[in-house]
């Protein structure tokens, strides 16, 4: 049998476990030109919060009663498509679920031998390329400068601002609580991290940025984003990847320093990973390479069964994963 | 004898007449290398408002007592400088004042058989340039694309529109009142002109903007920038020049849809015209074709007197100018 987790009904503010419903179901067959593949490890990222409203965006919503989106590693375990064969591990978008079938050109192998098959949802999948790309093709920091990035100790900031420091640059990272922050500096190499939460982000910011911020990638939004822009250099480039902070609200928050943008001429501009979805391979082979050389340092949160889903992205959405967030399924 | 208007002090909120005060002085004497202006025409521009507040800015502001800042057209009446004789006209950064020295380096000749002397501080001046720069280095229209315009019969904006229509695109307006609207549309050639004032600023700009907004020109910004942010199409560009509804404001206005910018990868980007002070002659070439070929419609509000320098500004900013603002002074 298969199980899944479907969406119940549409959150209002914050999701609920309500939101969500397990089901089982039959273990579907694969038909000719696709393959049967079990789940390992579901990852769980903010922009699914995104998915469960009925609203017009860059990407199709979850209907009610669909299967909740999400990429997946999981192993082939029947195969009717050429170049795949039982036991090979894939990268798939096949959602919350144990099971699922897909072809072919839906399915990646990725190489367990050459990253922990986690990495392939994280520093080595679409958050690692999300940083690889709105950092460089956005962000474009020359050696010098000082880059600083919100949610740092997650799956996209951790890398942004190992990026950063592979591009001899300044990293400043923005987190919540002590303990990130340390990890942050110590643990990924950052040259400072400021705790959102101390209360001080101004002026915090302001001591960790001596020459100011030249880029900065932004996750989170709100009252973080309005006190970067206070300090953001002449000319300098606004990575606008996520606004975490505002997406369970009911009300968004209003941006008062905008006219930062005018005055300092800011270039701010938003970014969907898939937009580059023609040179992912670029970004792999750039992101693997650090990884090799051991300056991709990577810290997950895994919580164990698909049922504990819904908690994990609710936590994310607080803030509470420390690293990437998956779920281990099998 | 000369009179000039100083900045007496500084606004909380909208400016009154008692921030500026009128002052007689001696007429100032040319050193060598330099000319004697009078001044004929004094420009009213929004940023003069920056100017009276004591904040780090992209330019110096004015200190208390000093004569207020902007840019005249005067004619030479006595020259120490190489190139420059009495009788000849002068583009000015003078102020507000009736006369004044400066070095031929700071003064440029302009053709008063070319274009009346006033539409050197608007169409063929910063306000022509900035619209210039603004569209076709920041916005870049195709051809077909919608191009969008607040403070559309103002000085930048009436440029930036007929710009437009040069370059191919659909122009839409938006403006304050029907008599500006229809002005806009008719006297400037848009294909449409929205009234924010009517009450419908966001059905009334759909419905103008049939494809969806590909470039948007501010001026404005608050709801105006707001309203036009759910209008704007995926991978659009926002040229950020004026915020012109916050420069009075004590609390700055909270800008609720900046998600639009992450959703549809909109590039926003602020500018100031003087980055582009090198390639002046290019914009001027540009703008002054257009106009012989009668493509560059003019609108002038014109006040008599340097004494009504005050009330000039602080109307430009309630939006009461109908076109270019401007103060005869001889």
């Amino acid at each position: 049998m298969n199980r899944r987790i479907v969406l119940a009904s549409r959150p209002d503010g914050e999701p609920r476990p309500e939101n969500f419903r397990i089901e089982e179901a039959p273990l579907p067959v694969p038909a000719e030109g696709e393959a049967l593949v079990r789940n390992l490890y579901l990852s769980i990222d903010p922009y699914m919060r995104g998915r469960m409203m009925a609203v017009k965006s860059y990407a199709r919503h979850v209907e009610l009663g669909e299967v909740m989106v999400g990429q997946t590693v999981g192993e082939v375990i029947a195969s009717r498509a050429n170049g795949l064969a039982p036991g090979d591990k894939v990268l798939t978008s096949l959602g919350w679920q144990l099971y699922g079938t897909a072809k072919q050109a839906e399915l990646f192998r990725v190489d367990p031998a050459r990253a922990p098959l986690t990495y392939y949802l994280g520093a080595l999948g679409m958050p690692g390329m999300t940083a690889w790309f709105g950092l460089r093709e956005i962000g474009q920091p020359g050696p010098g400068e000082t880059v600083v990035v919100s949610a740092a100790s997650g799956a996209v900031g951790s890398v942004v601002g190992q990026l950063a420091k592979s591009m001899g640059c300044r990293a400043v990272g923005i987190a919540g609580g002590p303990e990130k922050c340390a990890w942050v500096r110590e643990g990924l190499g950052f040259d400072a991290c400021v705790d959102y939460r101390a209360g001080n982000l101004y002026e915090d910011l302001r001591a960790a940025c001596p020459d100011g911020v030249h880029v900065h990638f932004e996750n989170v939004g709100g009252v973080v984003l309005d006190t970067v822009l206070r300090l953001m250099n002449p000319f300098s480039r606004l990575v606008l990847c996520g606004l975490v902070s505002d997406y369970n609200a009911t009300e968004p928050y209003g941006l008062k320093n905008i006219r930062a943008v005018l005055v300092n001429r800011i270039r701010m501009q938003g970014m969907i990973v898939f937009d580059w979805a023609d040179r992912y391979g670029e970004a792999l082979a750039g992101l693997a390479a650090l990884h090799d050389a051991g300056r991709l340092k990577v810290r997950e949160s895994i919580v164990d069964g698909l049922e504990r889903a819904p908690e994990a992205l609710i936590g994310l959405l607080r803030g509470r994963n420390f690293g990437k967030q998956l779920v281990r399924l099998a």
